[in-house]
């Protein structure tokens, strides 16, 4: 089996009769887990693929191929149908593709999960009155409520979370900050259809104190005594908001010690930071 | 606007003679975002569904909506390509759904991000001898490196970080554990197509000590001296896996404070854990 990416192949098989038949197949590359991933390109009539993907499917049994990926960018939307006529399931999809799968084998199933959690930065951010930086939101579930919050956002594809609330408190307030440590994280699941959420609670030391409100989302933004933030009725009535804002107060009050963010590189070569108690791991 | 959720309804318009016409137009639920969500349930000739969004779309513009979100069930395959054809974008799927979303107003797209990043766990387990315990897989990239690494898995949809890990570790080896905290965890960035992984190292007090190894991704298991660990030619040269390594060393050796779960509710009243450092919380 050929590896190059090219969409199609002629392959010429044996007959038992040693006559010689041309046979067309798609043609993918392999993955680690004896699978064969398509990424299709081209465009191509949805008939003549079908016909392409069973045969394709065919041998790939015979090879003892456990499963068959294939990408599908946005601009094939006419392969969806016959793929999932042909037994593919979908995997995931970004707004320019969708990948499909179908497991060939007749061994259990160990498809790896798609991406199950969307993550987002709160930002506790203090200047030097002993204040935090707080915002009112022009969307969302506390829109209208009077409600002053932490500045929030999402991690983009790729960010790392540290980069992310830097990031998040600079377009939404115009404050520039230096990131310090995770304080603290919460798990949340059904937040955004049937996806969970993971939190990070980070503490980031301004550096910059001009506030400049960004209009499309924020509605106001402003310093605030971080008791007269942990006082609101809201952030008091639920402790998922509460136990937040008195981490916050401790870390001011006492020694707290919470995650680092410290530069590591992966068996493949690649940086990725790992986040533990620095303090603790570094006394003597 | 009705917001029932049948996949049909008869609109009564009033035109400007005061002439009655009956428009069809398909029906959703109001978001929080000024956003519609159709729930698509029932099959539907994708030609007539084409002219029911198209109809639907100028309505919606017009009362001032911003998105159209449409969740298509994998049965109704037939519909994905008529949507992409209206101007519609992959949103995110699972294997028995594909949601698509439409921007359709002017102002600026604040569509929220899909899900980016799986959520894995690996467990740090040591029984009273001061041993640890390891597994060696069957695929993957470790498969037949003889590299001896802590058991580990993915965090399943709706499941709480602390459960997935002695889940694994019971499904691997079959031993008992509780949850102790979180020691460290990890961003890595593409690692699964363009998704990142966030894995978190889960310390676990083993309560059995027999293993029984799972078969169909489990080479081999055992109790290793953690300086054995350690000392492995795989996990010293790569700083990814040593500096968790120190992490599990220092927390046996020093006062090592990580992160606990305490359980918190949020506004819409759903349990969610907060993790943080219970230890410096609590000292006076």
């Amino acid at each position: 089996m050929s590896t190059s990416t090219s969409a199609l192949a002629i392959e010429k098989q044996m007959a038992p009769e040693n006559e010689i038949q041309q046979v067309e197949l798609l043609n993918g590359v392999e993955d680690l887990h004896g699978g064969i991933i398509l990424d299709m390109e081209k465009p191509m009539d949805s008939e003549v693929f079908a016909s392409l993907l069973r045969a394709s499917i065919s041998q790939w049994k015979q090879q003892g191929r456990r499963a068959v990926w294939i990408k599908l960018p946005i601009e094939l939307v006419n392969l969806v149908e016959p793929t999932v006529k042909e037994g593919f399931r979908y995997h995931h999809a970004e707004p320019d593709y969708l990948m499909v799968v179908n497991w060939i084998s007749s061994s259990s199933n160990t498809l790896p999960e798609n991406a199950s959690h969307r993550v987002g930065v709160g930002a506790f951010v203090m200047n030097d009155k002993r204040e935090v930086l707080v915002v009112q939101e022009k969307n969302g579930k506390f829109k209208g409520s009077g409600v002053w919050k932490f500045p929030t956002g999402v991690v983009s594809e790729g960010e790392d979370i540290s980069m992310a609330a830097i990031r998040e408190v600079k377009e939404e307030t115009g404050i520039d900050t230096e990131f310090v440590e995770i304080l603290a994280f919460r798990q949340s699941h059904k937040s955004f259809f049937k996806k969970s959420d993971l939190l990070f609670v980070c503490m980031l030391r301004a550096h910059s104190f001009d506030i400049q409100k960004q209009d499309v989302e924020i509605e106001a933004a402003q310093w605030m005594s971080l008791d007269d933030y942990a006082a609101q009725p809201f952030i008091q009535k639920h402790d998922a908001f509460s136990s937040v804002a008195k981490v916050c107060l401790t870390k001011l009050e006492k020694e707290y010690a919470g995650f680092s963010p410290i530069p590591t590189t992966t068996a493949s070569g690649k940086t990725s930071y790992l986040y533990f108690n620095t303090r603790d791991f570094n006394k003597l």
